[in-house]
């Protein structure tokens, strides 16, 4: 049987066995949620031995577990380690879903739950595609690895130990991840860049209790007062982030590279429309691909202090909190950019407010070169399944274990992504385009026999 | 039997009766509590009733209602409107209370519940006041009315009409409030003047839906990146307000009330540690009593907009919301005030950012003349009890209906609080000392002997 009429014959199977995955809420960043998570992991090892893999082993650590698993029977043949994870994003606002977060559901040839595109619905792709060609042919034309993770949405805290323990275990010619998406409907992309990532918490306290407007405003310090007037010292009115040194190591973008992401005639006019801005806004002089490709950018992703609630309450609070992560390009160092942030905040710490910062996560970006083998290859099969050929691209996102997976085992690292730009990872609703489903399943086919 | 002891048998009984009022949840602002507010207005008037005033009656309005009682058998003696008000202030954040809001409880000679001494325990003293003298005395030696609403705490939106419509049944020679406080334990108080007040809520919308960091971040607006910037020119590095206008009325702060001001013997410093602050800060070229007593102020009481769970969320927020108040000063006019706010954020509205103002309470700020006899006889009822002449001061707070209230009726309004200041109203763990309980009953029955 051709490859497309198996996985015709086998599609409500596999959409069944992938919402069973779906609903099971492994969200890393939330520790309520550790027991979901390590189910999740155990899920993905019965569906590895299910489809036929070996040596199929859950392997704990100080965090969330490492799914492993391989089938090593083709002596000559190059060895491909397919990465992912099976952590989810937290889903709140959750009264922004239209369906439950993880009550998967499929309305217009779309699977919306959370981690319906990021990343368990990529993922499960590589094993029923793997499943497929045991089932077929009884062999492998490639030798295979998984090594399927838990902590990618908290920035890969323990793998980096793994690898490091394991790289014999998980030596390979190629990293293949598939946690990116194509550049629109049709139109596939390899993903040559990932930005880096830092985040911290900045808290501001002042007094040691909430205090009346009215017996108190105007003569003591406001925690939201002195966090908004630090918070608005971190970008130009033009959106660039002045802090000092921010931009060190951030590569000059040539001529050559811009021609390249022109090559994806990005409309920007339709993204403008379809998110409902009056304008998309970000550094002058730049495109909104180089700006989200080739440039840093440092983000408030949650500010929150005093009263919330209906009406009004006429209190100064007593404290404020702000999140921020910044993305990351070129030799960008992680460490010293928290560094550079903190000198910032400390310098132009208002009066009177008490400053605390916590560091968190810390990647630095990745590039690889697009002319190597494993990935013109990895476009030859595109080719083959989408009628046209792939482009290489920078992607926005970080998966900050990428370039630690591709130093570690000296392979390059293939991204061959089956989402799209706009299936709402991270926000509500996400979703995964069954299309994308159908055509990864036969694209992954195709790379592990042209490989 | 003297006052005195009367009150000392009566102590237990009046604090039993004060509790059961302190434990009805009457949250003005929370339409939730709408039942609450309507059974602490019943429990008022049930207890004016059994006081022994007359004419008692729960005056529904638009809003909460209305509680009306007296007492008019002194013919050709003075007539006192006592006002107070049954509401309270929303309770949250509640984890911060050290006993819940809503279940009184006294240590170290402090009574704790939300209401305790804003305004609950204050008014509560002028009714057993009155019904002391009445059940020693058999009459009053005044015409008494009161006038208890339930919606202060909102500024008061249905009290005008109701004292419009109701001037002569009204009437009287001054209105009486207890809803301030004395300067500090053994240092009483009478305010001549009130901040006026007004209120708004600022939301910025970007994006139609929360977005992906990595994917967007860099080129899209961000909603907490356009809200902090906002906000952030609202002041500036002095602590100024930045709007144009918006000193517009402040009156001159001259010798003569600096001198009146220092009076208070303002320990600055004490103040500075209480609170736990390395520093109290404030327009520049005032101390903390002109600041807070002379001066206006814009206070952002509650900001928020993103991720606020535990661990990192790399989201780019589509709404951030503002709470905003200002105490106003002499003869600035809280309409025009919200109006230049308005303009002001308009005119600074970031690049791509949605604004939506939606004005709030408008308040004037009152002032009054401590040579009035009617002032100058609170002052000697408070040396007779407390052993010291009161001070005349400007209170920082602001209740909004004392300057309609005087000038509907055309009588002043006497101001005698005997609350303290560090009584935490409107913030957790609100809290009445009951030293100025007792003191509180004997001054007010020696002012109502007095005028």
């Amino acid at each position: 049987m051709d490859y497309q009429s198996y996985f015709a014959n086998q599609r409500d199977e596999h959409l069944k066995e992938l919402q069973e995955w779906l609903s099971i809420p492994s969200i890393s960043a939330l520790s309520a949620h550790k027991e979901d998570v390590n189910r999740a992991a155990q899920w993905a090892a019965d569906t590895l031995t299910r489809a036929g893999l070996e040596h199929v082993e859950v392997h704990p650590t100080a965090g969330h577990p490492i799914v492993y698993a391989d089938h090593l029977h083709a002596p000559g043949k190059p060895t491909i380690l397919i990465y992912g994870h099976y952590d989810v994003q937290p889903v709140d606002p959750l009264n922004l879903w239209e369906t439950p977060p993880f009550e998967p559901s499929i309305r217009d040839g779309k699977l919306y739950a959370r981690g319906a595109t990021d990343d368990k619905g990529q993922i499960f792709l590589h094993i029923k595609a793997v499943e497929a060609i045991l089932k077929q042919e009884g062999e492998l034309p490639v030798n295979v690895k998984f090594c399927i993770e838990g902590e990618e949405e908290v920035s890969s805290p323990n793998l980096p130990l793994f690898l490091n323990d394991n790289q014999e275990k998980l030596a390979a010619d190629a990293v293949l991840i598939s946690d990116t998406a194509l550049l629109e409907k049709g139109k596939p992309a390899i993903s040559t860049g990932l930005r880096g990532l830092c985040s911290l918490e900045v808290s501001i306290n002042t007094a040691n209790t909430d205090l009346h407007s009215g017996s108190f405003g105007g003569g003591v310090p406001n925690a939201l007062h002195a966090l908004v007037e630090l918070l608005a010292t971190l970008h130009d009115k033009q959106g660039r982030v002045s802090v000092d040194g921010f931009y060190e190591g951030v590569p000059v973008l040539s001529q050559d590279m811009r021609d390249e992401f022109a090559k994806q005639n990005f409309n920007e006019d339709k993204l403008r429309q379809d998110l409902g801005l009056d304008e998309l806004f970000g550094e002058e002089g730049f495109t909104f691909v180089e700006r989200t490709g080739a440039r840093p950018t440092l983000e408030l992703n949650g500010v929150y202090g005093g009263f919330q609630g209906e009406g009004t309450k006429t209190v100064i609070p007593k404290e404020a909190h702000a999140k921020i992560t910044c993305r990351l390009v070129g030799d960008q160092d992680p460490e010293y950019i928290l560094d550079r942030i903190e000198a910032h905040l400390i310098a132009n710490n208002p009066i009177g407010a008490k400053l605390t910062i916590v560091k968190g996560e810390k990647a630095f970006a990745f590039n690889t070169d697009h002319s190597h083998p494993m990935l013109q290859k990895a476009a030859d099969a595109f080719e083959k399944v989408y009628g046209t050929r792939a482009l290489f691209t920078k992607d926005g996102g970080s998966i900050p274990i990428v370039a630690t997976l591709s130093h570690v085992l000296n392979a390059p690292a293939v991204m061959m992504g089956f989402g799209l730009p706009d299936e709402n990872l991270h926000a509500p609703n996400e979703h995964f385009n069954l299309e994308n489903f159908d055509k990864g399943l036969l694209t992954i086919v195709e790379y592990l026999k042209l490989v």
